[in-house]
């Protein structure tokens, strides 16, 4: 029997979260109606806010509510000839904290899986062909995950750099293979900032 | 440097959620805006429902949307003249799914603990004293936490009980002592609902 639908429906919608399962669904939800209902509602509010206004930066297609994120409006970043492409939104929070570079960015949004009817259109690449003609750019750093469809894809761009004769470095990989970029810890991604090395063809 | 204000606001509300620190708070903002914003709309308008209009059972002290809530409107359950007594709203649902139990209810939301200053008629025994003088009442069981303020707190009432010649019982310590009854598993709590002590003075 259905104590409370709205509760119950309260539970299930909390499942969306990564992670959330119908134990840890049910404890946020009573968390919040017995101790903090003014948390609830305003977590409410910023999910809607969030939802609906946060875009895609149009230069690099990182989130954003404005036209250009913060980091491609930058005049210092802009006059930096680097530009690293990183595979979501989530990795450029992980490198900004690294403090470690200081250039731009391109997110692909994804990457190349043939198998799936992921192309290079579909990751952004059309966009980044453009950046690397008209911008100045001299060295493209691939941060894409240390994974199979991360490293093909990294090739694939380091590919594009070489027909502009832009110089493609790929991160070390001195993150663990097989893992995702964004859950590394800042030493191990500082690390690999600094033992990149270029890709020759 | 922020990236996104609206981004960086969403993160910081999910820290509201029990057990989310600030890597889970950050890959939950991310993955709805990533992979479903639908999903992100949704629990915003469940929550803001929720927390706006679920309130409290006047019998039972629960938590529903309706002045008196299912159990208690329940006839079968008026029937029935056990009533037992929870710390919170969600040990109901977990004594519910044992399907052992099918009297009423009644949700402290608390226990008593003289040194935050809650004493009886914060957790709502001046309502419970007026249900055990109406009501036909043969037996309250005493399903509090196994903590020291909930096996306190199961005394008080006891002994309230004993003025009206109503029995009390106290469900069996078959639950790990210092634990939450709302975390404990099913067949356990089951055997702590058939191995229920009288409580004698
Ligand atoms: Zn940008
Ligand atoms: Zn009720």
């Amino acid at each position: 029997m259905q104590i409370s639908p709205l509760l119950e429906s309260l539970i299930s919608a909390f499942r969306c979260l990564p992670g959330v399962g119908p134990k840890s669904a049910q404890r946020m939800a009573y968390h919040l109606l017995q101790r903090n209902r003014q948390a609830g509602l305003h977590l409410a509010q910023e999910l809607n806010e969030a939802m609906i206004n946060i875009g895609h930066c149009k230069e690099c297609r990182t989130f954003t509510e404005q036209e250009i994120c913060n980091i491609c409006a930058n005049v210092r970043r802009q006059s930096n000839d680097q530009i690293c492409v990183v595979e979501s939104p989530a990795d450029i929070f992980a490198i900004e904290q690294t403090g470690q570079y200081s250039g731009r960015y391109f997110v692909l949004l994804g990457h190349l899986s043939p198998l799936d009817g992921i192309g290079p259109s579909d990751i952004g690449l059309d966009l980044l062909k453009r950046r690397l003609e008209s911008e100045s750019i001299s060295e493209v750093i691939l941060a894409t995950n240390p994974t199979i469809e991360g490293d093909a894809t990294a090739n694939y761009i380091a590919q594009m750099c070489s027909e502009f004769n832009i110089v493609a470095t790929r991160i070390a990989h001195g993150v663990p293979v097989g893992g995702e970029l964004e859950m590394v810890d800042g030493t191990t991604l500082s690390h690999s900032f600094i033992g990149r090395q270029k890709i020759d063809f």
